[in-house]
């Protein structure tokens, strides 16, 4: 069966699905009966030369798509939610399915993209929203139906692990580790985005959507970056048996969804501790299935191409999902989990003593207490806490904060 | 839509598979639209007693399955190929679409189940194979289909990954970790099909199958097990950096496949490593999506339950693979890995320049070498080579092991 598709961008992405179709499109046609032929591609700025692109096919105008009856589904790889939201719209609208790797506007647009597909009667899918080529968007809607998911964890930002990796195996402080990463690509000019984790937020929508049935908005998301991340913090991570990475959590509760994106401290033994660089790895827990960990290329052209072009023949073989159907979540930010504590005291008798008491009055257990060095005026103190609630702890620094024999360095969440 | 269903087998995956249903079948149809009920359950005594199974839906024959028109599709859960062949073919033929957990099954007869499917115009649907709640089937014939797949490497045998565990983890020698196991239920009493790789061969047939569209029989995957496995060479692969685990190996060469089935030195680093207890992971290389992992139980009740179960779904939504079409595989004996090579020589001046001679004669580079221990009549002389031919290395071993000063101790292949 010959499919002709509609192709709106044509930067890393958009060149990467014109480049896999040329390799491997026989193959797929051979294989699993779909001939994908690319028909049109919708770009900003036509002129601009594109290696391996057919200059015929570039237009600027959306109608060429939108007109072209020829063209059953389109493939969106460009991004943004301006004028993304609209295209994607006016292309679902008009009955053509729609294939997209954009997390924003999933994660910000779900309902009026679902709306339009239905009026269109067209399909929408994502697997290349989250991930990249990891198919964790098909495991969900796919794969684990059966079960009863419970939580999702996972780094779903690779920019940002990649900075951490850096950090942890080098020792190199956040701004330098930034800096590689730009240069390699890793991470934009501009990397707000990626380090302070708006994107993994978008991706943690989508997958709780899935995961959970439950609608969370992006500002639902409790959301923290790395930028603040100390190169001493990662060291002492290390020395208790932990590495930080960025991730972002969902969990079902009863009756609600805790949604959060921020540095975490997970045991060098959890399978995400191995996912280095600027690789992806979401962990999955499911109450039949038990835990089950992806892994694998989190963007780049082919591998997000890859994921785009799968969801192409599926949608082509009439396999394409349905349509989510999720109910408003009640984002729940009374949660649990270990805490590590640095704070910056002064060596003298009675210290711990009464630090103790605080968390003690708050309800915190502590696990563990480090004193790192002696006899200075000052020196790192470090606590890490038994499953604690967040309300406990903001409690029970602030109070600490304010004796003045100590003083809170950083707070990061542990999850075992 | 109602589903009817039969269930062959009624043992721990077929009760999981009643329990399982029991537990989330509700949700699964208001989410999926499939309800799933289960109408007959073949069985070899009916007598025997199974905690929270109608007895009413119990029978010992066969043709109530095949006559019961209201039945579309069939769970197999009970393995092994007589009757497992027979009892397949009957209800492709009869058009039951066939969802099966039997690697046996599929690596033996694949072919005849295909022409049964054929003939019955009916589905074959094999996610349980392997890898229990381990989506690689799913991967391998829908994510990665825009892939040309070079490689899969896997632990697809839970039962030697729980025993190797117990040996690199506390020391443990083969016999008292296989007993571990066999007392914790996750080996048999006669461990032979577990041990000796026999059924991550079948597995590895699968897997090449859908990798490759290449039928690798299983009398054609080199399969060596883990029995003759000494507890030196696991303590000397962590000294090394190194982990030893049972892994399931198929590479994709010109006009041929590389099948194999061994113990295989992998880097600490390597995501497989931390794949430990009676945990699966497969890690699968493609041209375009890169190198990914997948990683989760691959056996147990409801982890099987619920890959057999996703596919019974899948198969009532219209949405099951086709029928894998392969070519029959020219399964290639010369292949290149690395190679451990533990001997114990002499301890006397020349030994490591008569040694090092034969293997430069045979063009096997030596990448390190260890010698542990002094002074004693003989001490362990450990190799370690860079990628070498098989053949060269069974050449140089047999010469080396010719000589009166030095005797081979143990082999082990080394994938980096």
């Amino acid at each position: 069966m010959k499919v002709r598709i509609g192709l709106i961008g044509c930067g890393v992405v958009g060149t990467g699905i014109v480049h896999l179709l040329a390799q491997n499109g026989e193959r797929i046609a051979q294989r699993d009966g779909v001939e994908l032929e690319i028909a049109k591609i919708l770009v900003g700025n036509k002129d601009k030369p594109r290696k391996g692109v057919d200059p015929a096919l570039v237009t600027d105008r959306l109608e060429d798509l939108l007109e072209d009856e020829s063209i059953s589904m389109v493939l969106e790889a460009m991004g943004g939610v301006d004028p993304g939201l609209s295209y994607a719209q006016a292309c679902l609208r008009a009955g053509k399915h729609y294939i997209t790797a954009n997390k924003e506007l999933m994660a910000k647009h779900w309902e009026e993209l679902n709306a339009a597909a239905r009026e269109g009667n067209a399909t929408l899918s994502f697997e290349a929203s989250v991930a990249g080529a990891v198919p964790v968007i098909r495991m969900l809607t796919g794969s684990l139906r059966p079960n009863n998911i419970t939580s999702v964890m996972g780094i779903i930002n690779g920019t940002t692990n990649y900075i951490l990796s850096q950090m942890d195996q080098f020792g190199t402080g956040y701004k330098a580790a930034l800096a590689k990463a730009q240069e390699l690509g890793y991470a934009e000019a501009d990397p707000t985005a990626d380090v302070e984790g708006f994107d993994a937020a978008y991706k943690l929508c989508i997958l709780c959507g899935l995961a959970f049935g439950a609608r969370v908005k992006v500002d639902d998301v409790l959301r923290e970056g790395i930028s603040k991340l100390s190169a001493m913090d990662i060291e002492m991570a290390h020395e208790l048996g932990y590495v930080i990475k960025l991730l972002g959590i969902g969990k079902q509760h009863n009756g609600g969804v805790e949604a959060r994106v921020h540095p975490v401290m997970i045991p060098k033994t959890n399978p995400l501790a191995s996912v280095g660089g600027p690789f992806n790895g979401v962990l999955i827990g499911a109450d039949a299935a038990g835990d089950l960990m992806l892994y694998g290329r989190g963007a780049g052209d082919l591998p997000t191409a890859s994921a785009m072009v799968s969801d192409a023949i599926n949608v082509a073989q009439g396999k394409a999902a349905e349509l989510v159907e999720f109910t408003p979540a009640l984002v729940v930010n009374d949660f649990s989990c270990g805490y590590y504590i640095r704070t910056l005291a002064a060596d003298t008798p009675g210290v711990l003593h009464g630090v103790s008491g605080i968390f003690a009055k708050h309800g915190v257990s502590i696990e563990s207490c480090v004193q790192k060095g002696q006899g200075e005026s000052a020196v790192p103190l470090i606590f890490v806490t038994h499953k604690s609630r967040e309300a406990d702890i903001v409690r029970a620094v602030a109070e600490i904060d304010q004796l003045d024999y100590i003083s809170i360095g950083s707070v990061i969440r542990v999850e075992k």
